[in-house]
């Protein structure tokens, strides 16, 4: 079996860790990883239970002892894949067509944990690896994380580490490698509100009670303004302002902004006044609406006053914002801004993650940019993720280790969306690096 | 079998007139209640096709001939059932409890519907009938009878008749009989907001688009105040103030806002300032979203900039507001506040309805009132009706014929909501009242 038929078929398990019905996949999915890592020739693999789905350790050994220890981290669950009739092959029914793998989870990350296996078995099998690897693949990454802080808070000893290689992120383009030195953090809730005990008639309720949809609707507005700045009190107090510095570097990476405009399909880009695209992707807060509900969503009409409706708002989080107190102000914001004649409930979702900042002048950074350059023919950009890594502050705050993004994921493959995909191309790319890598931190990483 | 099995069987046929999946249960229902006609002794039992579902006509003979034609009115068609997982027994498995027939359509309006069959079977049996009595059953009332005005227009001589009684309707409470004078207009649309073609990850593109659950949500608050004042401009210009006589008529209907408040299940009552409930429920119109979607609505959470968002609108209208008329002020609205960024589609709902008011000294309300207050022991009051009767209006536009209501269902019986019942007593009192009033109806009547 090649190694692309072997990605496949674990691309084919629907490792959805936000939907209990695919709990028993979850652990197909660590099953699977397992027995392949100990196909590869990794030590000590183990599927460690948690609180919710399980963690996949292993341990590759250096060709020479007291070699430094770079920890690879990645993660087997999935997003969700609906709206389902948007893909054009099934979602865990994974196709090449054009030199792209279609699949959920292709590009995230299934495509950046699957290489990483591939590249140290190749390393085993060669010339042997210039440091120790460890391995530690979760399944909750999509749904924040929940367990992996306790775990690791607990299995200190076995995850002792120089340095955490993340094999989830990805490059700014497929053309420009980039270092990316920080993530944003993440908070969410619900928002459910209450109007009658049950659907009404509006022939005989409507003028007398309020609407729980229009309420909600009133409350989501109030969050946010027409030019995009969010309008919950204290939203912004904790936030680092950009340095004029940040902001030179950040505006020296190219953007297309038409590009950006057509691949996503919109009139016009928006968002917060007085910041660039980037500053707003990679240093600003975002407060958004991910799911809204409520009332008769069925063909034709129906003339009721509803119940009740709901929504899911998530924020994006920036240096320093902390994810606990952006719950308390959306939560204070809500009950403040609640209408009259409904009931309204907010509950926060599990799995906050705080802001992550790498200093700029680690020396691993300036590795980084030499492999990369080699790689990918060109000098890396430094930027940061728009996106969460729940796990890059936390490896921070419980193992003391940094953490650094290799992955070559590129910003164009549907990631979260229908029609995931990840290039062959930049799978190969992912094997042949990483050995690369890990023989320059051998260098920097020496004690 | 007797006539509550006769009418547990009706009701088990789900004509849910909304719902494509439910057409063959219309042309059940309408074959159904053709049997059971021509049963009764009625003639010339006829289903006519339309565009749509089908109509079901019927002709019973005055014992004399030159008597006056009353056409009696009444729909077969029921509203969706969903919320499902809140009907204590199914909604088209109809149940008695405690003297409570439970069912989808039990009270709106099969249970108009089968007894006014019954009632005319008796007459026939028995002494005959004082007038000619037509019937006109439809299937398309709770989608607003997109298809009864052509058809009305087409058998204008079929249906002429002096005065039309509708058995959809019902009392003020079932202590209280009721006049009902008029009822509101009804008309809506679906307001469909675009952002990017697909769902981004909200980490990549959270601060660069604008979300359209947001831009939504900033629509359907731009159309209502916090007070419950619709802000649509223009929507008020054409609404026919109430004189201090019609308000002084409306404060003699003893109004338990707290009973209404418990019913209900809400915190507090809610409206448009300045007017009281009754005002509000049946001479003011009104805006409500009946029902929001967009986004993720599964368990959890996900982490995108939806697509997109929708949301279905009604307004309740009042003389002399014209459904048109609102619609193309709602579209210029939502054109007019549609925040940058997304794109937005107006779809106005068809089966628009006017408002109707039957004039004060019509001389058949002086009969309503005496055949009410020997039925029920009471004077009744003078009402209007806060939901919408489409035909009410174009009977009066298309046969020149007013329409009154007759009707025995009371506020409570959860009509459009779960758990819909009709109570055994007022079949009864239904099947006991008609011919009374089509006796005293052939005296006023009589040319």
């Amino acid at each position: 079996m090649s190694y692309i038929d072997e990605f496949l078929e674990f691309l084919s398990i629907p490792s959805v860790s936000a939907l209990p019905e695919h709990k028993p996949d979850m652990e197909r999915a660590a099953q699977w990883l397992k027995a392949r890592m100990e196909r590869a020739g990794i030590k000590d693999v183990r599927v460690f239970p948690t609180g919710g789905h399980p963690v996949v350790y292993g341990i590759a050994e250096a060709k020479e002892p007291g070699a430094p220890t770079v920890l690879i981290y990645g993660h087997y669950d999935t997003q969700p894949a609906d709206p389902l009739d948007e893909w054009v092959t099934g979602p865990f029914e994974p196709e090449i067509r054009d030199g792209k793998i279609f699949a959920r989870g292709a590009a995230d990350d299934k495509g950046g944990v699957f290489p990483a296996i591939v590249a140290v078995e190749k390393a085993l099998q060669g010339e042997g690896l210039p440091v120790n690897v460890k391995f530690l693949f979760e399944g909750e990454e999509e749904i924040g994380s929940p367990n992996l802080k306790a775990f690791m808070a607990e299995n200190k000893d076995l995850l002792r580490c120089d340095l955490v290689v993340s094999v989830d992120g990805g490059m700014y383009s497929r053309e420009i490698p980039s270092i990316t030195t920080g993530s944003r953090g993440l908070c969410g809730v619900q928002i459910e509100v209450q109007g009658p005990k049950q659907d009404l008639h509006s022939g005989g309720a409507g003028g007398a009670v309020n609407n729980p949809l229009i309420a909600l609707a009133q409350i989501i507005a109030s969050m946010k303004d027409l030019d995009g700045k969010v309008l919950v009190e204290g939203f912004y107090d904790d936030v680092v302002e950009l340095t004029p510095a940040e902001r030179e570097a950040f505006a020296k990476v190219p953007v297309d902004e038409e590009a950006y405009k057509e691949l996503a399909g919109v009139p016009e880009l928006f968002g917060e006044p007085g910041y660039t695209v980037t500053e707003r992707l990679w240093a600003r807060p975002t407060l958004d609406v991910v799911g809204i509900w409520g009332g008769f969503q069925g063909e034709g009409i129906k003339t009721i006053i509803p119940a009740r409706a709901a929504c899911k708002i998530t924020c994006r989080l920036v240096p320093n914002q902390e994810p606990d107190r952006i719950v308390e102000l959306l939560t204070r914001h809500v009950e403040n801004h609640t209408p009259r004649g409904v009931r309204v409930k907010v509950t926060a979702f599990p799995g906050n993650s705080r802001p992550y900042v790498i200093p700029q002048d680690h020396p691993v950074l300036g590795v980084m940019a030499r492999v990369l350059k080699d790689l990918y023919g060109r000098e890396p950009v430094t930027v940061r993720l728009g996106g969460t890594l729940p796990i890059a502050r936390t490896f921070l705050d419980v193992l003391g280790t940094y953490l650094v993004f290799f992955a070559t994921s590129s910003p164009d493959e549907n990631v979260h969306g229908p029609n995931e995909f990840f290039r062959i191309e930049e799978f190969e790319r992912l094997v042949e690096g990483l050995p690369v890598l890990l023989k320059e931190l051998a260098g920097v990483l020496r004690r």
